[in-house]
């Protein structure tokens, strides 16, 4: 009976343990519950006897049977003492229920993971989970040699950063710490209006304007909101992959939209074409290509988005970076009919971790936008969009961005005198001198999947350039430089080093 | 002809202006060309005769007519000048684009809007925009009186936040700029698996452990791996109307899962129940009652979804807060089937403004979720992580429970005490005393929308219990009173203004 089974041998108290005494206690009743040592409705001894027993004080006991109580194991009857509960379900199923410390339950978790189903993954769930292996990154500390979409970081205003950060610590009050606008901090979304304004072009108000935690977000969200299953959208071919994984886990079919010299060429689409729902380019800067889309492109684009009603998402990445001439204006800001979807990334404008970037929406849609943030997701921490909202109100940002060009123009010329040098024969370069990146064709017959390997096995991180093709043209066998995140030295020595590798 | 057209008539140049010279005469001949004004094909006058005609420096014209040159606008002939570019689309097209300053873009936008079709919602995206009106708060930097899921904002350590903030923000260095791990910073996830481990029961690796930019976030992102549109979710009812939003957003045909004094009842659901994918709960502390799930229905319920393979999710939003009697543990560690996804917010622990939270989920799915961090959202920035992690890892945390605890209680015993002396015979409260709120059935006969229209007009915000109900049923009819975001005065000050609106 219970009063003999919650003896020393059932209930093993370790005065060593930093688990307290009572909790121990509990934790050894409810096991004994749950694997039916102590049967339903038996008599638990009283907590004198028990504390006795044990060798424990009564107080002890009487907390463990308070807390067993509270959690409708144990049940009291005025004057006949405690009982087991009797309505717990039957032995057979709880023997499957885990209890114990947590160590133990993590070390069964496999085990009793196997003898049962687990939960399944939708369909939509499924083309989430869906994603090239190209998307299986490393993290380290100090970002590889040529990884894309990192900015100059060893060059980054720290002691400016740090101050903002520390003056805005001081300045937070107990004001600051309550529930925010869902869409962005309105400041932060002002000064963003501004920036972009002057430095691509854009026309909007501040409420057109959503604090994100990155493009990815942007792009899952706009198609969200925009998309159904099965949706046709024109996709540049070669595109960025990591865009078209969103839009593939929102579940668009995508057609591809072709890529020249002079940027995407909605003419050279068929008429299923004219079925798409949506349109995804990158204008200003060509990813992979790195080649501006031309004026008369970028005209004919809209105008042919416009006949047909197709919404247009402009990933503006990191246009504000241009060489050997001013950076082209923004596809938004010559779009009267307010189709566009504009996105730029702070990721790449300051750094990464800060992982926030803006999406700027049609007017109409505003309302649509502000509900998805706050149901589905909302903006970062209030002070990070305090933080990013002073560097660029103080001016940094301007200056940062000015800095910034003068240095990554530094690293492009050496990446390209460097393949110029150690690799004229094996790669030719294609697109603009612009933004963090730089991609080349192979000139010889190596598919560039077998090239990257190579290269990454002496440490660099290349892209493929076929990861962003669509078709599978032969043309989209090539290699994708980022020269961001290295000194022109780093870089020169490491081109000759992959000259090696060819 | 394009000579004669491009005088000073044309071309209005503001030396007041800040915007550049050289970037004002690009403004006006790109308007020009896109008016029309300059024919396609027109020849440009020579620089040092545009220079002259406007009184500037040649460099201006020449800096302004490159620019052109490099957005396609203009071509150059060997040795004839400069000429409109004839491939331009003809002026009907054109006279539709916008152009010219921002300000301009700004104000015609609206004008433009209406001519033209609006990007069309998707069917999926109206679901995300359809959201009651319930939904649309209204942010002042103090919250109102009663407003929900705030903690006592005026008792937080700023101090010692502030202390962190600064010690992180020196201790940033160019290591920490580059991209993270999109799941969340690893210490912070090992932080978080040691913390519910400890306080809720948890039995997780830190690898099943995500960081959130809130509940919200993590209900939508389970829901959009586990559910298709039209999937069965069992629901609280009443149950928390912002998860119930986000669920609708993913398409799920929610079904009542019934309440009383012990919790969700799993018995009292019909066979319709068993197509679930998907449970809803907020076992610890049910939002709205406020009641606590008795461990039969635990169990009952654990096994049932083991038995119809139905996942669950259980938001344990402000369960640490228990004032009389320790907090239950959680569900997620009495599942051994590993099918529960449990979801826990910071913003309750530590402030709304962090928007930070986690979700933890089953081993068998981190692949799953790791992608879909990856490709439609990311964790926040790192810096904030940091900075909650040495709050957890200090023993801030901690301390700040213990010290919150015993604030919370006050404010708590504060309400009760001023329901039970000014409205007696009006509410009926319902629930254990815990958490950040506590709901009061209205006895007589006013529906809570009216009251709590007339409560907002005295400056309090207090919601309708009916808000949270999928039944609509007559038992829905309360008051939910959050009660972190005011003194114990406050509280019994407003909760006798609020007996005058009876």
């Amino acid at each position: 009976m219970g009063k003999v089974i919650l003896g020393v041998g059932v209930i093993q108290l370790d005065r060593r343990k930093k688990t307290p005494l009572h909790r121990q206690l509990y934790e050894g009743i409810r096991r004994a519950i749950l694997e039916s040592k102590l049967e339903r409705g038996s008599a638990l001894p009283a907590t004198r006897s028990l504390a006795k027993q044990l060798n424990i004080s009564r107080m002890t006991v009487v907390n463990a049977y308070d807390q067993l109580l509270a959690e409708g194991y144990l049940t009291a009857h005025a004057g006949s003492g405690t009982f087991v509960n009797c309505n717990l379900p039957d032995d057979v199923k709880m023997a499957r229920f885990s209890f114990g410390s947590a160590e133990e339950g993590a070390a069964m978790a496999p085990i009793s993971a196997g003898d049962s189903v687990q939960p399944k993954l939708s369909a939509r769930g499924r083309r989430v989970a869906a994603t090239d292996e190209g998307m299986r990154p490393t993290y380290k500390d100090q970002p590889a040699l040529f990884s894309l979409g990192i900015p100059a970081l060893d060059e980054f205003p720290l002691d400016v950063w740090t101050k903002i950060c520390r003056d805005r610590g001081r300045a937070i009050s107990i004001f600051g710490l309550t529930y925010q606008q869902a869409s962005g901090w309105m400041p932060l979304r002002q000064a963003i209006c501004e920036f972009t304004k002057l430095f691509r072009g854009i026309k909007c108000h501040p409420e057109q304007v959503f604090v994100t935690a990155g493009i990815q977000q942007a792009i899952d969200l706009t198609s969200r909101l925009l998309l159904d299953t099965g949706d046709t959208v024109l996709f540049e071919d070669p595109g960025y992959w990591r865009a078209r994984e969103a839009l593939k886990a929102n579940g668009a079919a995508l057609l591809p939209l072709p890529v020249d010299a002079n940027g995407a060429s909605i003419r050279s689409c068929g008429p299923p074409a004219e079925s798409a729902k949506l349109i995804y380019i990158t204008p200003s800067h060509q990813f992979p290509l790195g080649v501006t889309m031309s004026i008369e492109r970028r005209i004919e684009l809209l105008d042919w988005a416009r006949r047909h009603d197709t919404a247009v998402i402009e990933d503006d990445y990191d246009s504000v970076y241009s060489y050997s001439q001013p950076p082209i204006p923004s596809l938004q800001g010559l779009d009267s009919s307010q189709r566009t979807f504009y996105m730029g990334s702070l990721s790449k404008l300051l750094f990464p971790a800060l992982g926030m970037g803006y999406l700027i929406v049609p007017s109409s849609l505003v309302g649509a936008f502000e509900s998805a943030f706050k149901i589905v997701g909302r903006s970062p921490s209030l002070f990070m969009q305090q933080v990013v909202h002073d560097f660029i109100a103080h001016g940094h940002l301007e200056r940062h961005m000015r800095r910034m060009r003068k240095i990554h123009e530094q690293r492009h010329s050496a990446l390209i005198e460097a393949i110029d040098r150690f690799l004229p024969d094996k790669l030719q370069l294609v697109g603009a001198p612009a933004g963090l990146h730089r991609t080349a064709r192979i000139l010889i017959d190596q598919p560039d999947t077998v090239l990257i390997e190579k290269i990454a096995n002496i440490g660099f991180k290349v892209q493929a350039l076929s990861i962003d093709s669509l078709t599978n043209s032969p043309d989209h066998n090539g290699l994708v430089f980022g020269f961001g995140c290295g000194t022109p030295k780093d870089i020169s020595a490491g081109i000759r080093r992959i000259a090696a590798v060819f």
